[in-house]
């Protein structure tokens, strides 16, 4: 075969034929890499068990999730890619990691560490959600057991009864003395004599005698303590994981059928693989291989929306209202804990499986997403919806719980959406057309309490006019636009006609109604309750600038660029300047700065 | 004693005086939350553990650190605040969480989950390496365990040897059925009378056999295994700290004491307290109580800047350049594994107690730790210097590698100073200055690569002039410099004048030298390696609007705002309108638009 021919369908092949195909692919990835750059050792590493894997799983229908997909260039080969993997890395070649737009046999983007199991998790959740079944696995190194969100995944994923495999690929590289814990200790475990030793001369002595034989039995029986202790699969046993294992990483005819047990089993598996990163580079003969023709991909199936609609929470199904969804539809509520990274993550695997997810967070927690919203949704454009909860000023809980970064770090994450509702029937209207109607990820933020002198529903556009004037132009968005919409009939009571634009949207900016209005009226006031730099006010002033729309005056009235302290919020709203008498004098001084509107006189 | 009168040092006092002080501190938790709101239960639950943690420690000295800190208000009436606590999350009152520029008593900021332990090893870390010999307590409740924070911190202190005991204060409230691992195995092994009964039915068996115990003896010497898996400590003995407990977190007699033997343990402690929200809560006998005067504060010293400055690494030594550093400097070197936002708070740990981190991170892999630089570094104004590597187009990685958004997340943290070379010297220049001279949190942002036909240092003020001009201004930072030098003076050749201003700093934006010449030229092109929202340009187009310079024409040149794929970076600058091509074109239709000005006729 031709090195650039496309490898079939591993699902029959023979076990020797499986030898045969791996030497092939060793000599593959040295050959790829040594002209495109890129990872070899870990590659070279996993040829096996990429080969195993290929035998059991079925790629383009099963989910194979990869952490830190750097070592998937042999899941690529195999693929429909090994004829263009000389393109690797390069602008408009395959991609150096797992991506969905590339092909349907890469279950997700995987750049960034310890990721695999929340993804596989929300898509294991997914499949069974909706009644089919496809299988996850996912396959993570031991590096990756340092980061926190891999031990929020495992958590989470030991403590529920979905069918999926973890396979740990430990190849003890990542591991050195200042690295954490369980990657620490399965590496201490493996290297410890004494513990092999004692398991031994413990088996060989209690089973000497009766009541030693009772015992062995009785504690094998009440759990497997002992061994759980012994053997490094203990932890993940107590999480609540099949722990198999170690298995040898190199032996794909083991490897195979080890899979093809933990495959079958009706709940979550770990399987510890030991791996040796770049096996077999050195000069090699070249094994001939046999097989021709492409891998059939499987369609996918379209996701049904009917009960799709899956709520997440992070340890606040109180606090976020969503103990009535709870009760009402246990199976698709989800409470992950303090761990609102896992939450993000997993809420992407579920979208990316057909589900949709809503994760109902507070504004100021979900910075703690803000890489998963990213990296696990935002590449992939996954449509997950947030609901952004206590956005804004929350009052009495301070510094550490408003909600003021939202709106610009939501503004960073490409393709999103981020709706403003300023009444509680908005809240409504747009949570549905979060839901229903976009795509990608979506947020809805609003505040802690109810509403705020303003009810009804003018969400149908980004963009609404609640009152027209040609003096100067008050936007607001949310919890401000019944305070705006005070200021601008107070202003009309003294002869000032503003025009009021409400923003539904802040992400895309809805720019157009504003910059629409600032020819007319030129001065500009942004009422805004969340930080101000990297916000809509700052937006639309520079689309101001960009459309070369001269201002005689422009203000944002936000909660400023540093930290908010505690109090009431009507306390806190006056100390930003966002209270009503604040609003309004700030208004007056931008409609009259320059001119002698007050007295009568035109403006200069 | 009046109610509102301050307790004295609880340090000579007798258990018998402590219980009664209990008692006391209960009713006074129930009076002040009844009048001002906040979280009863939660400190109703500690108030023994509290008073025993006042007896043991100094923490006016000694660092006691909260996790969630909503359950310190036992903590701050004992500590000078008893007589404000009528105003606690009032406008200008006591803040219902612990704060450092409250009290020297609070040891940092801690409103969100599952950041004790890294403080607290920051700190622990800081203390030794200071050779300072106070003691560093992290209290923290089951609840917390479920954020992968938590573990990251705990992984890396049990493998330290930094003397510190960890609190786990379990109230089995947080956890249900939905909840993580950790925590659920707690909860379990709680529960389960077969584990003790196991452990029970074992000891007898094999203490009744020769052979049972010798193998009984030589178990217990080899490791505590059996032990370690029967018990709820096995999972922390396996991470490396010396488990104690649990024992009863109402006794405050029993807690005084072992909090004594933890304190003077030589290395991680975790202690495992049992406590129940809501303690007590009911109507009681008032006892009169026998203290007077205030607490004594100890007087902090001030930390000797020489030999403080340490590197933290996130599992890339070698990436980010720290290599030598670790190998001169081993014991100032910190690799956390791939636990940024464990790298984060720790560092904010370590500043707090007078060392200066400096944690090197690539920009893609600091979206871990926004919520921590937020947090835990931001609102407590830490001194903790981020190098920030891989800022901007990194090629063939693509997607999850690039580091576009950094300049935009940066940007929103309260208080921070982001620093941008465009030449090795100033990148020495810079880090310098981060280290030495700026105070708060400091960002270096810089690229892959080397320079990009741009050297020397022009970094001593936040802006620079490198030409001066009066047709256009072009504005550019870091990797850009170069080629807007080259771009101007292409410009110049054809007659058009090029102001251009040079950012050495993106935050604060130093908006004045940009509007100066803005004010001369009304043409503006920005040339940013960074996605566009909430980008310097954005930020200086939005100033030049506020101040009402009116712009004839701008333009931002920047990677856009979706991803970016990969490809080699001067390909990918051509694919953003970012080569030297690209922005001569864009950067000559901004200083001809609208006039005639290359066929020599003046401007509109």
């Amino acid at each position: 075969m031709n090195q650039r021919e496309e490898f079939p369908s591993l699902y029959g092949i023979s076990d020797r034929e499986a030898e045969e195909l791996c030497q092939d692919l060793r000599h593959r990835v040295v050959d790829v890499v040594s002209q495109t750059g890129g990872h070899l050792a870990s590659n070279l590493g996993v040829v096996e068990l990429t080969v195993a894997l290929h035998r059991v799983y079925d790629t383009g229908r099963d989910r194979l999730v990869f952490d830190v997909g750097h070592q998937c260039y042999v899941h690529k080969m195999l693929t429909g890619r090994n004829g263009r993997m000389e393109t690797l890395r390069a602008l408009g070649g395959i991609a150096g990691f797992p991506k969905p737009s590339e092909s349907k046999h890469d279950a997700c983007i995987s750049g960034h560490a310890s990721t695999a199991v929340s993804t596989a998790l929300g898509m294991a959740i997914a499949r069974t959600r909706q009644q089919e079944d496809y299988r996850v696995v996912a396959l993570l190194g031991d590096g990756s057991l340092t980061g926190g969100l891999a031990y929020e995944g495992l958590s989470m994923a030991g403590q529920r009864e979905e069918p999926m495999v973890v396979i740990l690929n430990d190849n003890g590289m990542s591991i050195d003395a200042s690295m954490g814990g369980v990657a620490q200790h399965l590496a201490r475990q493996r290297l410890k004599p004494q513990y092999l030793q004692a398991k031994e001369i413990y088996r060989k002595i209690m089973l000497a005698t009766p009541p030693g034989r009772a015992l062995y039995r009785f504690l094998h029986k009440v759990k497997e303590g002992i061994k759980a202790s012994m053997l490094p699969g203990g932890m993940f046993e107590n999480m609540g994981f099949r722990y198999m294992g170690p298995v040898d990483g190199h032996d794909v005819k083991g490897l195979t059928r080890i899979l093809r047990y933990a495959a079958a089993v009706d709940g979550p598996v770990l399987l510890h693989v030991k791996t040796t990163k770049g096996k077999g580079y050195g000069p090699a003969e070249r094994t001939p291989d046999t097989f021709h023709g492409t891998g059939p991909f499987q369609v996918e199936d379209g996701a049904l929306l009917k009960g799709s609609i899956c709520a997440i929470t992070a340890a606040m199904t109180g606090g976020t209202g969503l103990a009535g969804f709870a009760e009402q539809f246990p199976k698709r509520f989800f409470d992950v804990g303090i761990a609102e990274g896992h939450a993000v993550t997993m809420a992407a695997g579920m979208a990316k499986q057909g589900l949709i997810p809503v994760f109902a967070v507070y504004s100021t927690f979900l910075q703690r997403g803000y890489d998963m919203l990213i990296h696990d949704v935002a590449i992939d454009k996954l449509h997950v919806v947030f609901c952004v909860d206590r956005a804004g000023l929350v009052g009495d809980d301070g510094e550490t719980h408003h909600g003021l970064f939202d709106a610009a770090f939501l503004n960073t994450i490409p393709g999103i959406t981020v709706l403003c509702p300023a009444s509680l029937d908005e809240l409504s209207a747009m949570l549905r057309r979060a839901i229903y109607e976009l795509s990608g990820p979506v947020a809805v933020r609003y505040p802690r309490g109810g509403e705020n002198h303003y009810s009804g529903d003018h969400s149908q556009d980004p963009a609404c006019v609640l009152q027209e004037g040609s003096d100067l132009t008050l936007v607001s968005f949310g919890t401000l636009t019944g305070s705006i919409l005070q200021t601008a009939q107070r202003l009309r009571r003294e002869g000032i006609s503003a025009q009021v634009v409400k923003l539904n949207q802040i992400t895309p900016l809805p720019k157009e109604a504003v910059l629409r209005s600032l020819k007319e009226t030129g001065r500009l006031l942004v009422a805004q309750e969340c930080a101000e730099p990297g916000s809509p006010g700052e937006g639309l002033l520079a689309a101001a600038a960009a459309a070369g729309i001269p201002l005689k005056r422009a203000a944002l009235c936000s909660c400023g660029d540093g930290f908010v302290p505690h109090g009431t919020v009507p306390q806190l709203r006056e100390r930003c300047g966002l209270d009503l008498e604040s609003l309004y004098q700030k208004a007056r001084e931008v409609a009259t700065y320059g001119s002698e509107k007050t007295s009568g006189c035109p403006a200069h």
